[in-house]
């Protein structure tokens, strides 16, 4: 990645990762495109037609607050963080996995793809689905995270 | 690209292409996340204190309509389009350039950051610049793109 230049006066620890407001902004379309790819090839494989999707989702702040709580990663966050605040280190954490070269995109939509289950077409479970499917992928990149 | 699947209802025409508004929809994150990181290299290369800029830019509909225009490239979109049409169809042209592996996201930021010439702090240079760089970026794929 020639973009790791970007990350240079970033800390190495999971506070100044998670709350770094460039990296949130970096991160929303990352984690826009990387679910709408994943969401329309998951579509796309469970259609009994051979039909093809091709969708541009905005994952909701709900979402992905969600997703880093139950990874049990809130202290990226700041203290007392809403969910919007929630939403942003996750957004922040997925921009630096990918500055950092601890994940490509290519292999984040593989991933979320095949973390997303269920029924895509029903609001519900796919606000469920997409929750899980985040979750996971927090927790995969995580291991690559600072420890602190 | 393990997702040229995605393609695969597309018709190889330049029409085609230009009027999907799935395309366009996966093209906006794209777009926009490849603006972003273009412009946060030149302006942390410009730097004159080694800054580190992190930024996250929507590309307004201006500025690809216009890009559209100056590249000659207006028949990809659809009849009497308007500016908002057009912009869609250049979301479109670069989605479909990257699942068809013509470009990766990698080589975008490059190009982009290579061609934005200018002051980016200068708000109205930034737009003009942003329109040269997204131009040439479209001549760069067209190449590759079906003749009609």
């Amino acid at each position: 990645m020639p973009f790791k230049i970007l990350l240079r006066d970033v800390k190495e620890s999971q506070k100044s990762i998670g709350t770094d407001k460039g990296l949130a902004k970096i991160g929303d379309p990352v984690v826009n495109l990387a679910y709408s790819i994943a969401k329309s090839l998951k579509l796309s494989q469970d259609s009994s037609n051979n039909r093809v999707y091709r969708t541009g989702n905005k994952v909701s702040k709900e979402v992905l607050s969600s997703a880093l709580k139950l990874a049990l990663m809130r202290n990226f966050a700041k203290t007392r963080a809403d969910s919007h605040d929630m939403a942003d280190s996750v957004e922040a954490i997925i921009a630096y996995a990918w500055l950092k070269d601890i994940i490509t995109i290519d292999q984040m939509i593989s991933f979320l793809a095949e973390n997303l289950q269920g029924n895509l077409k029903d609001r519900k479970e796919e606000i469920n689905a997409a929750i899980i499917a985040f979750k996971n992928l927090l927790l995969h990149v995580k291991k690559s995270l600072p420890i602190n």
